[in-house]
């Protein structure tokens, strides 16, 4: 099973903020937005496994700032690291400027996905190869990640998990 | 600002899973799910403060098994902890065996609501009194769930975060 | 068959009012509120005899007041009686006041279900038991509006229908 | 203000049942087909009174046979009478055969709106003058169903309802 | 295979532009209307061929005039004329004036339609018969827009295409 | 006004084919696909002339091969040249194997848009400039499509219209 680059498992989705994706405030409802990076996450751990992948879990989404209505919103995912049969991937939030055209990320979202077989069971993924600043540094943060959720799982003594203990103890 | 309890902060939602509702598997669609949590909780937080509430962060949530197509699917969300001006909201989701009734859990999910002001400011929410077993729990953990949030967005310092710490180092 | 109570089958959704159930005046649209009923109904139905239910007919729905937008709605839907193979249900619509957290109730609506079959034929389904006075009377009236159905389908001849020709010549 | 003849009323939609508009059965979905004749039926009480119109109630609809997935589906909305500011609305749903075009009546449904001016008050409504046979049957039926209508709500005597009470003495 | 009359393929659909139809200006969104066309106009060549159709082109839609939110729009499609497998159909847009109800026609759109079989090769369908001065117009356009598609399909070289050629150089 | 090239006009979204964006034989429905086409499309128009956008025509849109349920879908727009307030987009649709990976392109779709002020009078927009081959092939294309149009809107005289008649009569 070659690895895979994390440059390949880019995925991109360009979205107008209509009426029907905003809440009360007029500005876009955060349960869309999810929606949103819930699809597009999967298709970057699909171009990662080219299997069929579904969310495992969702580690942690900022909301920083209102998200106008009509605004111009780009999501790009990437594949932050690969375990066994699952997939962290990194979600970033881009809002436009209508005027000067700069973006802004507004969010940034961390999904975790898992490759299936037909019967819906786990199956193994390609390793996945970090390639810029960013991208390792996401792939190293990725391990914490990966303890801290069965920390709090309970399949993880604190104790064992030494990439994170390193963070409160040294 | 006279303290809630948990209890008062209730919320419900009943659903059912239709075809526009699924994945290519025919399942529930994840995101779709996480939409529907965004709402119930945020009812959840605008019941405890009885302002507007708007997403901060959505922190942890699990997909552990899939749930099928025309599942009957209950959402309850209930404020977990108060503090300044956000309000952290558990939801529990339940799947109902279409036959004998029973339900199950199939997913948990972690939600922050901070409560604004016409102008989109952060405004004080009342605080919340825990009852049951399990709300003194979730209420109990907030805490440590809020310094891990702040130490991740680099707003703390690990050494700072006394109820975290003791996780690794007791 | 063991009858149920009418507590068993409550089935409850609470919804926001988010623009894209908005008529052109910006209150909840009268057909979005239909189909939220119809679902949490058929909920209901279900939960009273754990069948396949399908809609048979809508009895009579009153818009008394507009909805705005941004409301909390509460819908609550109860069997009020079961009859051979049909449950007629009641669905209470709450609108919270949202400074206050004051429901009341604006609407009022009664569906009817049947329990079918793979095959889509009707089936038996147990009785209900009416136990608080609301239910009682709701129990008691469900009669009367079947033999008024029969009557408008030219299924039952009016001098037949001796509950509600008591309305009339008492 | 001028009369008009029923067939001014008259709207029509066709609908093709997509994946998006069936129930658990794969058949269109009963809420999805109140919410399409909720606005067909408005446009046609809007055609009458060329004034906004809200939905007032939904006194009957009955669902007699399942419509499938991909039929194409015509609703007919028609006033059958207005009384001061409020209109009745037939709504016929005619199902098309794909291979011969024949068309079978599957439902009949009965709504009613009010005309309302900027703050929501109602405002009156031109008379209806109904011409073919159906036209007037539905007509005098209105009546006795406004009837039956103010008894049920408890804003009319029943020993007042001469039209209704006919049904039952003569 | 019997021909039939254009008149026979009549589909119309009566709409009213609600918030999730509008775009950033709280116009009808030109996407929305495209798709809204695509339907009335599959149904209009289902009723000329009574068999499976699949969207083969959208050839030009012009719109002229935005379209406000809350409008009533009405859709007439009709087949303008029948090739081997292929259904060219016309779809007029008009807007109704709320107060006068004068309709007045904001778009035209010609889509072409296939019929296929069950494997969704290509089958023949009947020939269409333009009555109307307008029917037998847009008949005799459909074979210039026919070989214009050819052309810019690379399939047909434009000195053969006599119909078109006749524009330009008669 | 600055001229712009072509390539900063790109703009991209990936779309995965849901239950709800089916037809009756599964496939993405063709009405869907235009309104995403025309919501990408209006992006790319927004990107070159920072204005608002409305559109204008869809010129040509080939449906060459069904899209299944699932598959993944993306959608790259780029204006191919720009006249005086009006923009032409190019849309090419590409779907994914998703075992491969590999793309095809399913569809190609050419819309215009017009940039206008606040009261909906058109703006001038910047000019385009093509770099690559197929940007030039199809900016100089745009002037015969242009050409084509204002003819079959009766708004030049065949004769006058030098870069199609080329094709015709050489």
């Amino acid at each position: 099973m070659k690895a895979k680059k994390a440059s390949e498992t880019l995925a991109i989705s360009t979205k107008v903020v209509l009426p029907n994706d905003t809440n009360t405030l007029g500005n876009l409802f955060g349960g869309q937005l999810l929606a949103w990076m819930d699809v597009i996450a999967s298709v970057s751990a699909h171009r990662h496994c080219r299997r069929v992948v579904v969310t495992a879990s969702v580690n942690n989404v900022a909301f920083n700032a209102p998200i106008n209505h009509s605004s111009i919103v780009t999501l790009e995912a990437k594949v932050s690291r690969a375990f066994n049969s699952s997939m962290e991937v990194f979600v970033d939030v881009y809002v436009e400027n209508p005027v000067t055209g700069n973006k802004f990320r507004s969010n940034e979202a961390i999904y975790t996905f898992v490759a299936v077989d037909q019967n819906g069971g786990p199956i193994q993924v390609p390793e996945l190869i970090p390639e810029t600043q960013e991208e390792k540094e996401r792939y190293t943060a990725a391990l914490r990640r990966k303890q801290l959720a069965l920390i709090l799982a309970g399949k993880m003594n604190p104790k064992d998990a030494n990439e994170l203990k390193k963070l409160f103890v040294d």
